[in-house]
């Protein structure tokens, strides 16, 4: 088991997820979910995020926060690619901090902490997607520095969609 | 070397990339670019693309498709991670085909192919991200059944901005 890294903020730690983590890393999800009035969308099982993020072919990277021993905090990202950069990118699909550990800043510390990461791995960027109703979140993202990419917008297929255009192959 | 795919239309197939096909790589890079109105955002080198797609560290990978033996079309593609379902899907990153190899569905057909390899590879979804003013292309992908994700807003902290922070931790 790797080192914690210790923070700024004393007593929370940031270390990365292990296999054992699996059902504290679906109680996170559940929990973003809750908050983002989507808990109807989480199909997620502990099977599943075991397969996926600990098997063999590992897409996706998770952190943990720990306050003074306590979970508090998550991140789960993966690497983007820029072809304009030549270079990946960080891409941060979730970041959560338990409502009851709020206005400690340690979101503002995960985010750092991958910042410093991008860096590390010699990535040109660090990117996530925010719900356009979620003002305190906005206002937070932009005082850090980020811009808000207003004239993309993300198409997705999945579903029934997917499988059709896949059967037209 | 691996054989190139056949696809519905004659003469024209798929093929992944290999580290001779840099220079090509980044001519569509360029090309699309172009289109985009956005050429002067391009940094990408040979050497650049050549270490972060076929060094160690393989973030993305590319298919080219070819058309009586003409590099026509070309995607880069990576896998990105759903929390909600558990899975990995495919984010698409660019899709280019040549101004003068338009109009004969390269397009859907490499789209096509990436559904499929995304069934083949257990993810629940293909996405990318379109430009507002691109009309033409927002109404293709929902002919495709593809969802527009309008609510969300990506994020993105590069430059100085991301220096800045990554300092900060």
């Amino acid at each position: 088991m790797k080192q914690p890294t210790p923070t700024k903020i004393p007593g929370f730690v940031i270390r990365f997820a292990e296999e054992t983590d699996v059902p504290l890393i679906l109680r996170f999800i559940k929990g973003l979910a809750e908050y983002e009035k989507l808990s109807h969308d989480v199909t997620a099982t502990e099977d599943l995020l075991r397969e996926t993020l600990f098997g063999k072919r590992q897409v996706a990277e998770v952190i943990i926060g720990e306050y003074h021993g306590d979970a508090a905090a998550f991140a789960l990202f993966f690497h983007n690619y820029s072809t304009f950069l030549g270079r990946p990118g960080i891409y941060l699909e979730d970041l959560f901090v338990k409502p009851e550990m709020r206005g400690h800043g340690f979101g503002k510390v995960l985010l750092t902490y991958l910042a410093r990461l991008a860096t590390e791995r010699d990535c040109g960027r660090v990117e996530w997607a925010v719900l356009d109703w979620n003002e305190p979140a906005i206002r937070f993202y932009k005082k850090l520095g980020a811009a808000a990419m207003d004239e993309w917008t993300v198409f997705r297929l999945t579903g029934e969609a997917l499988t059709t255009l896949a059967a037209e192959f």
